[in-house]
């Protein structure tokens, strides 16, 4: 399945399985925060690490999971040719996920840390997540 | 300034003064996360908070700041035709400022809400963000 | 009902509606910091915000609310005598709720803001968090 | 240094070292957010948490940093007779340090992680932390 925004960024997935994901992107001139570094925009990262993550919570919840609300920080200028990101689901539940993840370079230095909650199930049918999921 | 990511997306500043900062962009089929809706994908959401949020750090520190750390809360699906943020400096100090954003709908209706720490002064030299920024 | 580390800090409970909710402590020595200055442990000032936070989230879910996970930046120092929260929910779903909750003194200075995730139902029952709550 | 909050939690800390800090509590009833049943309120574990991730910030600045902005996920209910914090600041900068803490019990249960942003120093004086620390 071809989704527009992550095939815009050029996001790979590379694995996905029971809590576990990891995925990649190259960074690209238009990907760039600065128009004469390359160096990807927080969004960039963050966009990667929630893609990921959400795969993680998907492998376990094998419906859509909705993220709830989503941690990034900074720790290192992302300059690198290659993005990584590795995520792992810390606890799954009826309700909600909790997922780490990680973003590293091709140098394997960490670039970010994430942490974020996905919803895993349809819930009550009252919430407005119910029949669109993200 | 054009910044390439920024333009990708599609973001534009429509306000910027004295801890207080506004953008917005169009929502269209590429930033989509689903193929059959277009319903913006979390990262776009994200990206213009943290632009937004940015562009107020900036109204007050006048120089680059990095994002330290950002957490995003999804209030509602992002389906509406323009996206609009509306950030402003709740607290700014000498090390770094918090900031708040709010990313709604052309119908008003809240989407996200995003909490920030940015960098606001180079520090002491040995942080990899000095020569940098994101 | 009386609640143990509730009452051992203090916090009293002055208003809880309708997805809104308030409350107090006086700040006395035993919760300051620092030996010297009645300044307020970061952890009194969370545990304020989480307890009014999750009375909000019970004031529409009518069950336990267990949090699930919160964020709190403090704004500036609480040397205050009375510490005030208030709490309101801008989320209500089936599975979770977003709660805002603001923290000021009796000087109207907001001493810090934080955001949390509330569960809203018992889930699938796979939680762990089912049957005790937090 | 007698700390006052610390002490009435009861936290002791067993270890700080480069970056690196332990700490423990006892759980009491006085410390439950349950009148029935043994377990830690949620602001007991944050607070934990906070004081041993500052440990490690300090130990790495050798002044005192303050909390600027944190997270916490509540994994599984505390109900260990003891809670052990350890701490790691997974990057230290000129103007700020990000920490990552891992709440578990005496059975190895991760029952909370948390993650924080501190001030590593003075900043340029204009902040309203800068002679009080937290």
């Amino acid at each position: 399945m071809e989704l527009p925004f992550t095939s815009l960024l050029g996001i790979e997935m590379t694995g996905m399985d029971d809590g576990h994901a990891t995925g990649e992107l190259s960074l690209r001139e238009e990907l760039s925060s600065n128009p004469n570094t390359l160096i990807a925009h927080g969004g960039v990262t963050y966009s990667l690490a929630d893609t990921v993550g959400g795969a993680a919570a998907v492998s376990v919840a094998e419906t859509v999971t909705p993220t709830v609300d989503m941690r990034i920080d900074y720790l290192a200028p992302a300059t690198g040719d290659v993005l990584f990101a590795e995520a792992e689901v810390v606890r799954f539940g009826g309700n909600v996920a909790t997922v780490d993840i990680e973003v590293t370079d091709d140098d394997g230095t960490v670039l970010a840390v994430a942490r974020g909650t996905y919803k895993t199930s349809g819930g009550s049918g009252q919430s407005p997540w119910t029949s669109s999921g993200e």
